[in-house]
């Protein structure tokens, strides 16, 4: 069952039914203001972080679900409904929704008046624009009430949500014509407020919540929107809302049109008041003179999508196959950047008031970006690096304000150092900028400790050397990326923290997961050293690399797959021995993926055995079989009811591991097969069971011995977004940026005979036909750079070369 | 304007329309087990820690008001309705709820159709009864479909409105006939789970919110209940509820009746389990054993009944003023003991999240329940003297479960140690158990570092002396008991914490009201040295007493009225001389209660100097003029709207201090007059205005400065109803248990002319009848005990003699 369809000349999905199983949302916003948005026009705004400087409310885990947003009321003669469908719930004569990139528009009608509302936040602006055209298809004049609605967030969104005691007393605003100041806390430490305002003449407003819902109201059916009147209320403590009311008479035909802006502004210390308790109003003005027309409106959209052109024209794939195209040329990438800007910091799962950025999902969020921002990945990259501990260790969260280490959580996540090292090489093997190497970055946050980059890196690649555990397989600490795996920790008291409770750094538990990122990432090490003409460097970590694959076959080999772990008793972990949790999902991937027992078998028959004890029609499950209770040497992996997240749930993080890993054994079949299982494209049909967005990837999906199998979780903020774009870009489609230029190397499956890939690296421009003859997976057979063949599948830069037509043949 | 009545013969109040202004809630509990509920049965219960071991869920500040709470829906031939109005808010023919001492109970009626519902807790039982009868009073049969309705929380209430990430993977049940069991996270390290139960087979059920609900549904109108129907899921993930469907047909006069029962359980951990993954249902069966019938359940209700009227009967007062009756004797007491089971932790506005008991807090909350329940005071001074330091300063927090302070907050409260004295004498007083004295208590909770009681008094009356400031008045610290006075703070950053944010040890700002209290509360020590006969000990706190007094008078007198502060600069606050903040309530209250300037004639002139500048019509405001804006130096104080808070709002908690000091100088019709303007009863008529509940006090009501002058905010959980009765029972009625004995002095106004006071004390029984001659405001011109003629107002025990009947004659 589809809720919608994809709209990719205009790069949209649009939504054609408001009831959608979950709320499916769109992020607006590409700096520092951001806004979420839902198909019902749900959701909230905020400037810069989800937490701390939040615009306006939303009610997580609400019934009904997904509500507060920009709400937009029209009473048309007493009929009263929304251009989003709720909170009103007014049924609607038609009703679309368009989530694009950087906007959502709606597009709705009642009784023969159209309603077209658009949201996006223009480019380098500190607002939400809400652009609202309303026409009479009727042949009759309408007199219509439009009444607006946001509520504000007292900035700190948990303190907003629990100290009652203290915000029942603060709030203040101030109105002025169309305009409405949300100024609590500004008269005491707070330089900035909120504004709301309209490019029209209002006839009434209301400020305060509970009068305007009348008392016990509902935003369901607001006391004042149903009298067809304002009270004009100045919020005074209590719950603060902006809301405009303004009468119009539509005549037959006639548009007219309304231009919201839900803006953030801040003064100078010395400049925040105009007059005693009067605010400093003149950069809200600023930004309300931008979009006083129409003309301005549409002006500012049309800069907004001939950025994301530009951006998404870096990466595009011609191809037979619609969904794989949509997927690789908009949706994965637009979720990547979505990542970039938001970590795991504010989705309606995530909610945007915990935790920092991780150490380890900001590197490898950025394996899916640094293609698109190259700049700003290397901000990132140096930001990161910064908050590594001078043994090398990493602390496992970062504060985004702060960009300082998080000490609740401290550090011990022993697989974190290492994806320093993914993230650097790929930022060196997309823009060949090896300066980065040379940047003098803190450890610990502290300048008097700074080295260089490449510094940092050698004390990553140390850190797992000096971390072996008695299979000379590396520590695993308090989690690897599985940070539900706890084998340190033994909590028993609930709501104790996992990974954090429990002895931790001593054990000897050892992850075989940790060992095959090694593998991988010791070699790239190795190459950039190599690259350096730092030799004996290199082969000290070829060296480690080689010795760390030997370990893995000797004591992480269980036969069929390889182990997981050695636990803290140096019992095994994901082997035919245990009872529960025989085999998982992540060392099969990475092992593979990294080479080990590729040329021994190993590879192979690991991959064959995930088929056979992890595969389902919805995707590979973590582990099999799912634990029944729980174990205390096992940690939080155990603490989830079977099937679901980490507990045998189809992570789809690891599942393009899996991906990548058929494609370096070269079947194509089997890795596409693999990629298509979780890729929302292709599974829009069972949108009942998915449940969540049709066009992003999902954390989880519930696994086999769930009862709701199939049904996905935890949308949008996800590595999974990185690594299938690495996937699908690099893997399958096979276009690999690499140290002296791109390499061409696709793994396909049969049905797939023919693309052709357009691809902007390093300043210059590339055009790649792939033809694939039949019974053919994997290899290049012969390939011309603009008409000149080469041999092999790397296609060097040539000196003033800026264009790139390549022909490719498989065989 | 009104929404109900008292009906104190049930000592009740009932309230006839459901739209008050707020929910007018009422605590059930008086042991493990807690319930919050409303006038529309609104809120959730929790077993010990309403933030770690919560029943289930409440939606705080949420449209509309006062949402989730144990649902009744009535779905008779298609009209749905509850007993108390909401969720679906269906008119009814009639409503009524009655809040009585312990329960409350619901009787409402829709086309003939009669509902009474009853929730209690019942003693010594960790369960909320529901105890509901339906009545048909039509002549003709109702076919009705009963649908009840919790939705549960998943344990810490925190983690379960922000980590959705893991929580919505979480829930999980089992049902088993008309039983409905939450174990989320039982599988794991909980060994506790919920119960939802009633005696009466089921036709359905649902445990999955949403798919009871409908897509985008609301509790206002549940599909489930809307078909006619229920579903039986099992929820798996998700939100989880509890709902029984229950098909009757009532015939003619016919009447049946349901317990349910909303039940915690826990088990030992080697009895977890009756079978893999089927948790032991033993204890929960065992509670359910107890309520099902009728007659249990109305035996549980006349024991809690009983329970209340015995502990009520401790002090009470027969006068012509219904009102001040039925606060002395019901209201007021009833208050201070629901405070004492929930410190300052759970109500609609302290959420039930943060954070610990108050030393202070604590302290302050004993002078309200000392005389009902002295053995469970006794334990909480044990208590709270454990968190004491070894320097005599303590924790402003401690952790009610752990019973530790909280190093969140530290110490450094000036005021804190003084109110541990303030404790132990208000309980030597009630009980004359000076072994309380000898017991060995923990500085710091450290077993190593315990001493006598008596020590830690003596050191906390040395803290004052050893931290005094350039005109010998006491430091304040982080703030003293306006915590909203931060003289040491200087806070410039949106969202730090006034009090912990700089340097707050060190600078030099003083306290005229700690200077107060310490004058006050040196005696007291010194009184009890005395007693003990450590002479020497008992001269150096007089001494120390009277200098201080001596300080005030000279450093702490502005003319007119008591200074508040010098602030860290030695500039003064509360004078004459500042701008605003010219006069603060809290030394003019304190000073003159301790007897400063009372025979030098400062006393009179400061308690004239608060009439004139700070009463209003709806009490005595904080301070005047109001702060218009931020100021660095005297902190959060200033960071309120101008009338809101400490910021010259009518902080109801030191009202009475005025109303006693009132009585010190003998004016007994201004006490009066002071008294009556924040006490509910008095005020009922302006509940519109008023808002908070008529029969409990609130924590602040807004200032003349502020809008809405006369809203009161923060009901239920403040140390105003301590500190009322103190004032109304030891003052103005003037029954003071003392060291040796009881002192009879009361200080009244005009119109109460001949009083009653029934007083349990010590284990005997004083009936006192005080006659008041006309003009007479203070002062016992005749004593009669047992017909005897006794000189002074002192009623010494007699040994061996249980009755007293006391005759007094004013003048």
């Amino acid at each position: 069952m589809k809720f919608g369809y994809f709209d990719d000349a205009h790069k949209e999905y649009v939504i054609t039914d408001p009831k959608t199983p979950n709320p499916w949302i769109n992020y607006l916003g590409n700096e520092d203001f951001f806004s979420l948005i839902s198909n019902t026009a749900g959701g909230y705004s905020f400037y810069k972080d989800a937490k701390l400087l939040r615009l306006t409310r939303y009610r997580y885990n609400n019934v009904p679900a997904d509500t507060n947003g920009r709400y937009y009321f029209i009473n048309d003669n007493g009929t009263i409904w929304n251009p989003g469908w709720q909170p009103t719930q007014t049924p609607l004569d038609t009703y679309e929704c368009h989530h694009g990139l950087g906007y959502t528009r709606f597009h709705s009608s009642r009784n023969l008046i159209e309603a077209d509302l658009t949201a996006f936040v223009p480019l380098h602006e500190t607002c939400e624009v809400n652009y609202l055209k309303l026409k009479n298809t009727d042949t009759k004049a309408h007199a219509i009430i439009l009444t607006s609605y946001v509520e504000f967030c007292f900035w700190n969104a948990v303190d907003d949500s629990t100290n009652f005691q203290r915000n029942l007393s603060l709030g203040e605003v101030e109105v002025l014509g169309s305009e409405i100041y949300h100024k609590t806390e500004y008269r005491e430490r707070r330089n900035h407020y909120a504004f709301y305002s309209v490019n029209h003449n209002i006839n009434g407003f209301d400020t305060s919540r509970d009068e305007f819902l009348g008392a016990y109201g509902t935003i369901q059916h607001p006391k004042a929107v149903e009298e067809g009147t304002s009270y004009q209320t100045k919020a005074s403590g209590g719950a603060v809302i902006g809301s405009h009311r303004i009468e119009i008479v539509l005549n037959p035909g006639e548009e007219k049109s309304f231009i919201f802006l839900l803006g953030y502004a801040e003064n100078a210390d010395e400049k925040k008041w105009e007059a005693p308790n009067v605010i400093n109003k003149a950069p809200a003005r600023e930004t309300m003179s931008h979009f006083q027309t129409d003309g301005q409106v549409e002006d500012a959209l049309d800069k907004l999508a001939a950025y994301w052109t530009d951006l998404l024209s870096r990466y595009s794939l011609d191809c037979a196959d619609e969904k794989l195209s949509r997927m690789a040329n908009i949706w994965n990438q637009y979720q990547c950047m979505v990542t970039f800007n938001m970590s795991r910091s504010a989705s309606y799962f995530e909610s945007g008031t915990g935790r920092g950025m991780g150490f380890r999902d900001s590197c490898q969020d950025l394996l899916g970006f640094v293609h698109l921002i190259p700049d700003r990945a290397r901000a990132r990259i140096l930001d990161i690096a910064a908050t590594q501990m001078e043994d090398g260790s990493a602390y496992h969260q970062y504060q985004p304000l702060t960009k300082r280490g998080n000490l609740d959580i401290g550090s011990g996540f022993n697989d974190d150092p290492l994806w320093l090292i993914a993230a650097v090489s790929a930022y060196l093997k997309e823009t060949g900028d090896f300066s980065i190497l040379d940047e003098r970055v803190d450890f610990d946050n502290d300048a008097s400790k700074a080295d260089t980059l490449l510094e940092h890196l050698k004390r990553s690649f140390n850190y797992t050397l000096t971390h072996l555990g008695p299979h000379n397989l590396p520590l695993i600490g308090r989690a690897d990326w599985n940070d539900c795996l706890n084998l340190n920790c033994f909590s028993k008291e609930p709501g104790e923290p996992f990974q954090t409770t429990g002895p931790s750094e001593g054990p000897v538990a050892e992850s075989v997961f940790i060992a095959g990122m090694f593998v991988k990432y010791a070699d790239e090490y190795a190459r950039i050293n190599k690259l350096l003409g730092n030799n004996e460097e290199a082969d000290r970590a070829y060296k480690a690399s080689k010795d760390m694959s030997d370990a893995i076959l000797k004591d992480g080999w269980d036969g069929k797959w390889f182990l997981r772990a050695y636990d803290a008793f140096e019992e095994k972990v994901g082997s035919h021995e245990n009872e529960e949790g025989q085999i998982f999902i992540e060392p099969q991937g990475f092992c593979v993926l990294a080479g080990v027992g590729v040329e021994s078998g190993e590879a192979e028959q690991a991959l064959d055995s995930v088929k056979e004890k992890l595969d389902t029609k919805y995707g590979i499950m973590l582990q099999q079989p799912a634990y029944q209770s729980y174990h205390l040497n096992l940690g939080e992996i155990s603490s989830y009811p079977p099937g679901y997240k980490e507990n045998a749930g189809i992570f789809c993080h690891n599942n393009p591991w899996v991906s990548i890993a058929e494609t370096v054994i070269g079947r194509g079949n089997r890795a596409f097969e693999i990629y298509k299982k979780t890729c929302p494209a292709y599974i829009e049909d069972i949108s009942e069971i998915h449940r969540t967005e049709p066009y992003v990837y999902s954390q989880m999906i519930a696994g086999a011995d769930a009862p709701k199998h199939g049904e996905a979780k935890n949308s949008w903020l996800t590595g999974t977004a990185a690594w299938t774009f690495v996937n699908v870009s690099q893997y399958i489609l096979g276009l690999q940026p690499d140290y002296d230029g791109l390499i061409v190397n696709p793994c396909l499956p049969d049905d797939i005979h023919e693309l052709t890939l357009h691809r902007t690296y390093r300043d210059s421009n590339y055009h790649i036909h792939v033809v694939k003859p039949e019974g053919v997976e994997k290899g290049v057979q012969e390939m011309l750079v603009n008409g000149q063949k080469v041999s092999g599948n790397l296609i060097r830069p040539i000196e003033g070369t800026k264009e790139y037509n390549v022909e490719i043949v498989m065989g």
